[in-house]
């Protein structure tokens, strides 16, 4: 409901002259390492792009709560709650017992359950495959994640995949609602329910369920390992793909080292309430602060949050000007073979708007 | 140690003549669909090669047993039991329900519990990949894998990923020796410790204590998704890998399409009582029967056989004539592009030992 009010409210911006007032605010997650200068090339894009956005920069480093456990602070979760959508850089997850990822804990914060990671073969960056075009979306609150182990004995522990129809519904019909919505040509869930029979046996049941629903959208079921294996020799068999929480996490991995690894690919959270777009490589503390870093994931991120407010002129022309700097190749980063750094990538971007 | 005094009695064997009291006894399921028909072309390069065995060719398809239930039949386990060794054409999985698939029967019955799945480009031909050689050692027999599922109410499901001190230990020595044996590397662990703090920390934490006892295998631990994002990027980053039991199944067919999928890719299933080796394609029944099918997979697993019984020559000179057929292309099979036979292709590989 607040999303298509917010649609509503974007597409009207973007065809009158907008007026500060009617700014939207998001919620703004630099994160760590290379975070606060990839997010500053960002806020630098858009502000060329004069995107109706106003940032509200949040720190998520843990604070002690009054029950003495660590948690992301108070101003953070008011802050994504409030404005109910948010960009989000690489965070590292602090080391020691009982600090769970600060990446998974905002994940469930905001029950974000729909994770959507498109991958695309880039022109001008020339890897093995120039014909990807896929989008992974990932169960993202429950599975292999849901945090319940025990060790029965001595030497024997189990940890609980769990599965629920409530989200296994919830995140089949985004997938087919998306797969619809983008004119995508199909949804492949996979699964391996010939091994969890009952827990994968659910997921693929809702989703059959759902597929019922959009008698438009070609579907399929396929095995994990079998969309591993297809994956890598002919990416194009596959379009938009729906799975539990752990095959995504794999799935999507794999589809992003297709087209040139994390560095590239873009990600969201989408929530009930909410939306957090992300990129998910990490803080590369190696360059961080050298103006070395690569802002792509994070700009295709933020690119992926347009197109969710329904700002999709601006999400077009700010991707097309991205797209466009790879394929010319003068301005790479190192990660891409280049020479070029973060600002000056970022200016070569600003300049095409 | 029965494998030990198999591995003398083969070494003796090559060495001099051999008579037919001396003839190694091997259990051979030859499987359904095209199973047959590669099961008898690698009897064929067999008896040219001379190779001192005697097949004992076994029947699986489940039968009823006393208690109502279908199952193995009772005169293949014998002779698995019996032989200790064993290779497998590929199995149709009953359909219904209640019928598991009979490749995990196999594995529990026999306490296979190592996976062993080399990948390796094969000059000649071509995938997008020129540099793979890596082996997948796969936990087989509890993690995900452990059949444990409930649904705790309606629309709730959990499946257990049970972990073992004992069998992580056992399949990370099992890796550890491989790695120093056969020369290779370096040993990777993959794992979502991470995500699964109690179930993959164990098995980690068993690998760890392992390395201890190997100094002289580099070893490394790499997370699941990361391997996956590396592998389709550079499989030369990897030699040997041990992970559980689901991780294996991914990785391994992953790896698999790097090379040109499961009918070039042997499988080696070690128990601490007998090894059963076997290819892992499907059965093919659109070409079964029509002499169209490829018997490479079932072939390597034949050589991983004979190498597990120490007949290392004739493993050798075997798989140097299939290697080199396919590398000649005069005789390939339509899943490798060509117009052979199955036994144009076999006779082939005949012609050159
Ligand atoms: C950082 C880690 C906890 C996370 C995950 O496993 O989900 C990451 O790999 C991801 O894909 O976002
Ligand atoms: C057939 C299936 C049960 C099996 C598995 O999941 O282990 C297969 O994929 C394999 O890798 O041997």
């Amino acid at each position: 409901m607040a999303v298509r009010i917010i649609r509503q409210l974007a597409t009207t911006k973007q065809n009158t002259r907008h007026y500060s007032s009617e700014l939207k605010k998001c919620t703004l997650i630099p994160g760590d390492g290379i975070g606060p200068e990839i997010s500053a090339a960002v806020q630098k894009i858009f502000s060329v792009a004069k995107v109706p956005i106003e940032w509200e920069s949040v720190d998520v480093t843990p604070v002690r709560g009054p029950d003495g456990k660590f948690g992301i602070p108070q101003k953070a979760i008011d802050s994504v709650n409030r404005n109910k959508i948010g960009l989000k850089g690489p965070l590292m997850t602090p080391v020691g017992k009982g600090h769970r990822s600060l990446n998974l804990a905002l994940r469930k914060e905001f029950s974000l359950y729909a994770n959507v990671r498109p991958c695309r073969s880039l022109e001008g960056y020339k890897t093995l495959y120039d014909n990807v075009d896929v989008v992974t979306i990932r169960e993202n609150t429950e599975g292999e994640y849901s945090g319940i182990e025990h060790e029965i004995v001595d030497g024997v522990v189990q940890s609980i995949k769990l599965i629920t129809e409530d989200a296994s519904r919830r995140v089949a019909e985004f997938a087919f609602k998306y797969t619809k919505e983008n004119n995508r040509k199909k949804l492949t869930v996979v699964h391996k329910a010939n091994i969890m029979r009952m827990s994968d046996g659910l997921f693929l049941r809702c989703c059959r369920d759902t597929a019922e629903k959009f008698p438009d959208v070609k579907f399929e079921e396929k095995y994990l390992d079998t969309v591993c294996l297809t994956m890598v020799q002919d990416p194009s068999q596959f379009d938009v793909l729906v799975m539990p929480n752990l095959y995504g996490d794999i799935l999507s991995d794999m589809c992003a080292g297709l087209v040139g690894g994390l560095g590239l690919t873009p990600s969201g959270n989408i929530g009930i309430n909410g939306a957090l777009f992300e990129s998910v490589h990490g803080t590369a503390p190696d360059i961080a602060g050298q103006d070395k870093a690569n802002p792509t994931a994070l700009l295709l991120s933020s690119v992926m949050m347009l197109k969710y407010m329904g700002l999709n002129d601006y999400a077009n022309r700010i991707q097309t000007a991205c797209f466009d700097t790879i394929k010319e190749a003068k301005y790479l980063t190192g990660d891409l073979g280049g020479k070029a750094k973060c600002s000056e990538f970022t200016n070569e971007i600003c300049n095409k708007l």
